[in-house]
């Protein structure tokens, strides 16, 4: 896969569990890298920055630095320990979204993604550009059958909660216990229907204006910050 | 300006204040508009889907709809009621995070969006889609001057606050009050020196987890969120 955007790349950098392939940085990156003190673990080749042209399409935000890693090792829902807050996106595959709702789990302290998407290689650079280097820190699990996934979380004692903005009652209102899975569906489409189904509880979130909806990155924001705060005193400091 | 894609035009030709000087659609998007009810102030362009390449890119998500609309009279500071809350944008330029911010600010009636950001024709298109027909509900005040407009904004009773993630204080802690200005950076350069030095009050958002910067719609999303549940008593319902 490809990371490019000084967060990403550095962030991938510094990650020893990501295995790097190749960096290409732009002689002021390099030296932007070093003074950051940030170990290279392979030779970078240096280029001018029409050099990345061979790698991205011109309008990628690439800084001046761009790595192929591997993906870093997916873990299984069975591997997920009960606890905490795992979020779970039900058919979002918009790469900006997705990287934004990464960047928001790493700050919220989400202990894994869980994902029915498939991501182009391009997608995946976009998404690890918008991710500004959550990609290290929240693991990404993604799975062929979402309903199956969400019964398997709820084996390992997970409450699954959607976020449905038909829902009755408001996430800041319903009852919530930890280990927690919180789902998010898509825009316009919002959850599917097997998996509202599988859904312990339905919440909304409650808006005081004239829009009803928000961009998907922003209503995980929200309901992540709605549910942690509820559960600060059970949650890790 | 060019609006494009369902809720934006949709929302834009039921707005009595947008003019709206041009109309075109696919033969579906016109049954969908007649089946919803939409009065259609201007006879619509019938198109086949490739006739909207003479508008927009072929990227755009114009989902068989666009329209060509003068912009709305943007009020001036002078004309804001010092009341509820207002967002403040210092140099964020992204029309998609500048439309997703618009959204989140309909959904949480904010009063206007003040902004120095100016944009495109095509990043106004953007920037509708991604606001989702909130364009019709938020006023934009543009001014040439941030500063110049947190002083009067000041002088007509609004407390500023100012999201810094360098701040000593959180959002969901300093004490607030309306009218409110809450006031935005850019990703990485945060408020300008100036911007920051006008701010009655700088406060960060709290983030427990090991990313602590969040995407700007995130963390406008968040900040509004945080606002108005401390200020739901004084704001109206």
């Amino acid at each position: 896969m490809l990371v490019y955007g000084w967060h990403s790349v550095k962030a991938a950098l510094e990650n020893p569990k990501r295995r790097i392939r190749k960096l290409v940085v732009t002689e002021n990156a390099l030296r932007r890298l070093q003074q950051s003190g940030t170990g290279l673990p392979v030779e970078p080749q240096v280029v001018p920055p029409d050099g990345f042209l061979a790698y991205v399409p011109a309008d990628a935000v690439h800084q001046g630095l761009l790595a192929e890693a591997d993906p870093l090792p997916a873990p299984a829902i069975e591997d997920l320990k009960p606890e905490g807050i795992v979020l779970v996106l039900d058919q979002i595959t918009d790469p900006h979204n997705v990287g934004a709702i990464l960047r928001s789990a790493a700050a919220f302290a989400v202990n894994a993604l869980v994902t029915t998407s498939r991501h182009s290689p391009e997608a995946t650079g976009v998404l690890a550009k918008s991710a500004s280097g959550a990609l290290e820190y929240v693991p990404i699990i993604a799975i062929a059958n979402l309903a199956r996934g969400l019964e398997a979380l709820k084996a390992r004692g997970f409450l699954i909660v959607g976020l449905d903005s038909d829902a009755d009652a408001a996430l800041s209102a319903v009852p919530l216990r930890l280990p927690l899975a919180l789902v998010l569906g898509a825009e316009g489409k919002g959850l599917r229907q097997l998996t509202r189904t599988t859904c312990d509880v339905l919440a909304k979130l409650a808006l005081p204006g004239r829009i009803q909806s928000l961009n998907v990155s922003n209503a995980a924001a929200l309901a992540l910050h709605i549910a942690s705060a509820r559960l600060s005193h059970a949650l890790p400091a």
